[in-house]
């Protein structure tokens, strides 16, 4: 039985806010700071250029891959770290399009983080060879897979909605057609039980700064299929991704193993940040943390249903159904996220309508749910959206 | 006139150490771990998710843009940080490629650091539509410049060998053949003088850990000459390269400004300690740092040839042909290396026989370079290549 007061105390709150955007951005460690001045000091101060073999810089991206393999049941030496999760899900199309030469269709939906739809059309744009991207409504997914389709491109829990597609049914049948799968797991690293091994996907990219707390814009990972691991060639071949990088020859030859997936030089601060607050998780699993969070949203939507009938719940009813955020529905959503806020109730807006509520519990608990239940009845019965304040926009929403 | 007496008090240079190995990866900041410990609590630490608004994240990419502009002569707004060196080469190639669409050569030199030739060999590889990488000898390039070439990659500065290729010589040339230039400027940023404007060249990349300080692994820039800027296509478009990123539209429109060569989120912990590392250059130009650094090397070079002149020194004798560090070439290179960092000289091994002294006046003074010539001296009288010790090494070299 996971003690979640104990790790509450491990992050940084400020006094009097109650936290509910680690769907966006994760908390401070709150030993984190300290850690990092004398790991600086130790290694990049005392050590230097030493540090790459000495204090193990250049083994960071595979070490900390194994850490994350652990949230998504991965096999040993199936993940690495690196770059941003853009960038991991143009490396894990442009594979996926060799490894499935005679289809030219991206399947994705509409509904999937813009990035990831911005990067697939980039990328047809780019090889102009006839490829195509194909978005349609996430629930007609199921039947868009057929021999025409290279990959298929999904985010497994709706950034907005918190809806969760079916990994397993969706992958089972995308392997029937021959179809490489491709999961961003952004919003279910952390958050939800995701076992790729198990589901036999190919391929697994995410980002780490939300319910794993890496810090804004810490590195990326990407998972492979070690079936395909040698298959596999990436559009983007650092010399890292090499088989003997320091040999520096003149040809390229990709490592055999999943560091071929590597880039460039490793960002050495922003893996020791993550590595330090993946450190929150000894002891915890994915399971402990999810069963917790589902408690919470329930509490959660009970609370909305009873007191702000008005504002429509749209994240699924069933809690195994969804990721670790609610999404509520609401006209003047941004006027009512903007008063949550400037009451110390931390959301977030997406666009048109949209409120988003992550609930994480390592550092989220009961309280904080009853807080932003009352404030939200007390945002209908204000209604802010009738004062320009409310309405007035801020650059990232 | 600079005070380098006071710049070298910036850094933590380790008691008794002699370092010269800038070229590779600069020193610690002194104040950096303090103050890096201060910004983490009062913005990742107090505003979490408002960080990306109120502490100004979202812009650093675009402001420390600029402050890496001013090094290379770059007009405002004409650079933007993120990502990998490794990353930023393929996104300029991707782009130089459609901006000369008849054209399928990439010309580069085999001296070129073997990561741009990589990426250029897993971009056409990956295109399959006939591009084609020429690597030809480096004082070839001049004369392999012609109606076929599309786009020429090359290093100004030589990782070994410190040869300087004339930069304005070589774009001058490659703009009357309608070829499209793309310099690396890993060696040269804060090393020695480039000016992109005036020399109308049209991508410059480069890393920010060597002479910049920056850090392990720290974000890489680019620069676009502002004439092309509208018309490129990264092959890489992720979300911050949209026009509008948080209007989540399901199509991808670059952004007008430079802003369209962002891919994903921006590493803030990485940018923030470059961002810090920079603030050493007030008041600096990098011509100061570049007239010490030739009287420094030319110390060194004239102490190489009376005390040690079995050792060859590969760097050009003219300082200006070369860039901030002096190549020597032995046989017995890496045990020599060895020695010389176990008596704490600290330099680098290249294969197959290349000893690297990066010279970086920030820190490194006329007592550096005597010590160097001193124990290269011991070396030379304790042949340490007789010695298994000496001879066993490191996956970093």
């Amino acid at each position: 039985m996971v003690d979640f007061h104990q790790t509450k105390d491990f992050f940084h709150i400020p006094d009097g806010l109650t936290y509910l955007c680690g769907n966006s951005l994760g908390p401070l460690p709150r030993d984190l700071p300290a850690a990092l001045t004398s790991q600086l000091s130790a290694e990049w101060g005392e050590m230097i250029i030493g540090g790459w073999n000495n204090a193990g810089w250049m083994n960071l991206s595979e070490k900390i891959g194994n850490r994350i393999g652990r949230f998504i049941g991965a096999p040993k030496d199936t993940t690495i770290m690196g770059d941003t999760l853009s960038i991991k899900i143009f490396q894990a199309l442009g594979a996926a399009l060799k490894l499935n030469p005679k289809r030219k269709i991206i399947l994705t939906d509409n509904s999937n983080f813009p990035s990831d739809i911005y990067i697939a059309q980039g990328l047809t744009a780019f090889l102009n060879q006839g490829y195509k991207v194909k978005l349609v409504n996430p629930e007609e997914i199921i039947n868009e897979m057929n021999d025409q389709v290279a990959t298929m491109l999904l985010t497994e829990v709706d950034y907005k909605t918190g809806i969760r597609h079916d990994l397993v049914e969706l992958t089972t049948k995308a392997k029937l057609e021959g179809i490489v799968t491709i999961w961003d797991l952004a919003h279910s690293i952390g958050a939800v039980p995701v076992n790729v091994q198990k589901a036999d996907i190919d391929f697994a990219v995410g980002c780490t700064y939300k319910y794993l707390n890496g810090g804004p814009g810490s590195p990326a990972f990407i998972y492979t299929n070690p079936k395909l691991l040698t298959q596999i060639q990436s559009p983007i071949t650092g010399w890292l991704g090499h088989a003997n990088p320091f040999q520096f020859s003149l040809d390229y030859e990709p490592a055999s193993t999943i560091n071929r997936l590597i880039v460039g030089t490793p960002p050495v601060i922003g893996l020791s940040v993550l590595d330090f607050a993946l450190g929150i998780w000894e002891g915890i699993t994915v399971e402990d943390v999810h069963d917790k969070s589902m408690q919470l949203s329930e509490k959660f939507i009970d609370g909305i249903k009873s007191h702000c009938p008005t504002i429509k719940v749209i994240s699924p009813e069933n809690p195994v159904d969804r990721g670790s955020h609610v999404a509520l529905e609401h006209p003047e959503g941004y006027a009512i996220v903007k008063f949550l806020i400037e009451n110390s109730v931390i959301c977030d807006f997406r666009e048109p309508d949209n409120i988003r509520f992550g609930i994480a519990p390592l550092y989220n608990d009961a309280a904080d749910i009853q807080r932003a239940v009352e404030v939200l009845t007390m945002a209908m019965e204000y209604q802010p959206w009738k004062y320009e304040h409310y309405q007035s926009r801020n650059f990232v929403t």
